[in-house]
């Protein structure tokens, strides 16, 4: 009589308990998804308390000492499965990291958020930043209490960046941020002083619904599978995933900006090929799960740009575009529209920024969250501090707080330390993409003909398929050789606006 | 120093207990009204899993020692104020109720009720009756243990009618419908040898956007809060509630049929005035939910019927509809459209059909299921069986099991013993309808002029008002001063139907 080995029953049993979790979480995510699309307007208060108990019983799971039983049961074990070993031992980090927070904090923090996003919406409409800065100061007194609660051995905010992207620290994010600020202050200043290409045809009207198709029609040709997933409207453009069967984007459509809604689906679309591309049977397990939000970002940033901004894409794409709009395209040829939607142009909303000014609001953000939680600046000081570093460092004038400190929803949903990861992601994705093309030659050429499918199958074997098994570095490392190396985004960029500014 | 008497701190630890309980349930309704509306294909199986986690969940949470301990010393306590106390009572028949299921039990329903469903529909998508067979067959076996571990003293099937319409038994349903089958036989065929309305005008086309805002028109005159809920597509219309504020209800539309989609929106609004009016303060306690199913299609058939299918509610509504629909009303007079909308027609579609015949297609159900439950039917001769019904009470020939036993969600469901509440909750409509024109002489003046407002407002008080704390029966005593007589509802029909067929 053969026996299965006691290891993995044990295995089985803890891989059924960490599915149940991830099912919470996913009805967790559900109800988030809901507040941001369909939810009735006096929903909101039920559903704050819905999503806080719904966060307090996750937490409980993940902490329970019926799993941490499992894990020290697991870890005694000899597992020959590598995969295995790893999702305990990952498992075996999340455990201890969720200890340290008290189930009273996770509820807590998670009211403090509902009530500062809500308070935040008010602000952001009436543009008022007094009506949301009561609610930040407690949710960045919550957060220094988080960094406490975390630990650290450098600065309070590493503990904070860890949580987006594991082994991010502030002496690192200062080291790349100090090295690239200069180099790309100095190829804006080029480009300043250089012709800036004409764009008004992109800011005609755009029917909503005619935008809505083209944006699907977009979204559909890179590879998205409507069959497991789906698209809505929102306020703020996210996505998210409830399982690999089941990714949600949204977007947002401004009828007098075509690239103000085609831009974040494409966005968006990166983030989601990530997560339907993520193994199934790893459901609930580490392997199952995305890297870090570096890595997230990478793929919605290499889709945005690599992809979505390049002139190989719209070879392909702009006819149709033609077609669908004809009014506001019929006349322009394809390089203009090229150089238009590339168009360099400092400002101060950053979702809007082109690809050079993006990573100084990125910087921006970092610098005031650091000092916010190192306590070197009170939250009733952001706006002017805020509208001080736009001068500084874009030499714009806020017009309001509405458009300045109150634009990201970031800090209203207690997300500190994650802005970073936009820049990180960008970095990752210029390398990855330099990969891509250097093993497919033809890469380029296939996209002229509305062919991405090699991309992103280069994509899902380096990148998507191993999930959380490997940190950003080794997946880095792993995809194209090297660790990060900021050198092949500068590389990207300079090519890209000597070309089309004519330096 | 004044203190808190120790009973108020039980109940309120009680209160916030049931307040988390109701959290998990309401994100499990969120999951299944997503499941119907706007889940993606591959999507199912994930959801199906998340559902029976979550479900089983909440049932652990409802029969907690804890739980147990916390009713035990409140039942010790000497609570003043009625409510609580009727709360605590309650609760603890839930509690033992709950308590008859093992865990193992409520997972294994949950998943084979998920089952049952994607399998129905293939069946039904199909015309095969036995791709659903098998499932069903299985349901039928679960529902037959549900029977035993819920103990019964007269027919097994009265532990499942319980479910839906505490106190409701086979004996009292048989008296009912034994009473009622020969005088609605005697009725249809009087009506049945008269000349039919002329309805061909229903049934033109009807542009898909035009009838739902012309539906969203209706459903906002007769009181439901668009920003306490909203209404979506799927392909069989329901309500549900994740709490007072947030009550959704959806519908389906067929380009052919006027009457498809309208009387379900207004069948649905039935429901969801109900919820939109318990009492938010009781939220997750027996004294802020729906008294019963019959209760429940009370409201939703008096505002299908005796609103929706009225001559006075047309007066005001029929102009509306014929400037929204020109080609196929613009020559047809109010008068006849009202008859038409009233034609008596045996058929072998129960939500399709009349006031009058829809209570045959109950009856053939509620036999069927008996049967089912005790053994004397077996699955694969359900359909057999139902045309047999058909053609003995309704004179129709079924042309096939989509349109057959196959047409209704219920079973695939596992909802056995439900069917009932149907017409149930006709009769007590019926009744309070009758009721509330008495206390108002001039409600059908007011509807003729779009008002329904104090009509609202008399259920309001009389019905949803008091959530669960009283039975069907005592609900109907207190709201009409007398149990449920179904003389009103026959002498309604006779009233009604005479001045239509003129005999």
């Amino acid at each position: 009589m053969i026996q299965t080995p006691s290891y993995k029953t044990d295995y089985e049993a803890y891989r059924e308990r960490m599915r149940r979790l991830a099912d919470v979480k996913a009805a967790l995510a559900l109800m988030q998804w809901d507040q941001e699309t369909y939810l009735p307007a006096k929903g909101a208060g039920f559903r704050a308390q819905q999503i806080a108990t719904l966060a307090e019983m996750a937490h409980k799971m993940a902490t329970s000492d019926k799993l941490g039983a499992m894990l020290d049961s697991l870890e005694e074990s000899s597992i020959p499965d590598e995969t295995e070993r790893k999702n305990i031992s990952l498992n075996r980090l999340d455990f201890e990291k969720q200890k340290k927070y008290p189930a009273s904090f996770v509820r807590k923090m998670s009211e403090a958020v509902s009530r500062s996003f809500n308070s935040w919406n008010q602000a952001k409409k009436e543009n008022r930043f007094s009506l949301f800065e009561k609610d930040l100061a407690q949710l960045v007194e919550l957060k220094k209490e988080e960094t406490q609660l975390l630990g650290y051995s450098g600065h309070p905010y590493d503990s904070l960046m860890d949580e987006f992207e594991k082994g991010s620290t502030v002496k690192l994010v200062d080291r790349i941020f100090s090295n690239m600020r200069p180099k790309l202050q100095e190829l804006l200043e080029k480009i300043l002083g250089k012709k800036t290409p004409e764009d008004a045809f992109l800011y005609k009207s755009f029917d909503k619904k005619k935008q809505w198709d083209y944006g699907i029609q977009v979204i559909g040709s890179l590879g998205f599978d409507f069959e497991a997933g789906r698209q809505d409207l929102s306020s703020h453009p996210f996505s998210t995933s409830f399982n690999k069967y089941d990714v949600r984007i949204t977007t947002r459509i401004d009828e007098s900006d075509f690239t103000s809604m085609l831009f974040s689906c494409i966005h968006e679309t990166g983030h989601a090929l990530y997560e339907q591309g993520l193994p199934e049977s790893e459901y609930g397990l580490p392997s199952g799960e995305y890297a870090s939000l570096g890595i997230h970002e990478s793929q919605s940033r290499l889709w945005e740009n690599h992809v979505g901004r390049s002139r190989a894409f719209w070879k392909f794409q702009y006819p149709l575009a033609q077609e669908k709009f004809p009014d506001a395209f019929k006349n322009v040829r394809e390089e203009d529209f090229y150089k238009a939607v590339n168009k360099i142009k400092p400002s101060f909303i950053r979702t809007e920024s082109d690809e050079l000014t993006y990573h100084f609001h990125v910087m921006i953000r970092y610098e005031i969250e650091k000092m916010l939680i190192s306590g070197e600046l009170k939250t009733q000081d952001i706006p002017e501090c805020w509208n001080e570093q736009y001068r500084k460092y874009l030499g714009v004038e806020v017009p309001s707080d509405k458009m300045g400190c109150l634009q990201d929803v970031h800090w209203s949903h207690g997300s500190f330390g994650y802005f970073p990861t936009y820049s990180l992601g960008s970095f990752y994705a210029a390398q990855f993409f330099a990969s891509a093309s250097k093993a497919d030659p033809f890469l380029a050429e296939k996209m002229e003909t509305g062919n991405t499918e090699e991309l992103l199958q280069w994509l899902r074997q380096r990148i998507h398929a191993s999930g959380r098994l490997f940190t950003s570095e080794d997946i880095c490392e792993r995809a194209t050789g090297e660790t990060l190396n900021v050198q092949y985004f500068l590389d990207y960029m300079l090519d890209k606006y000597q070309k089309i500014y004519e330096f």
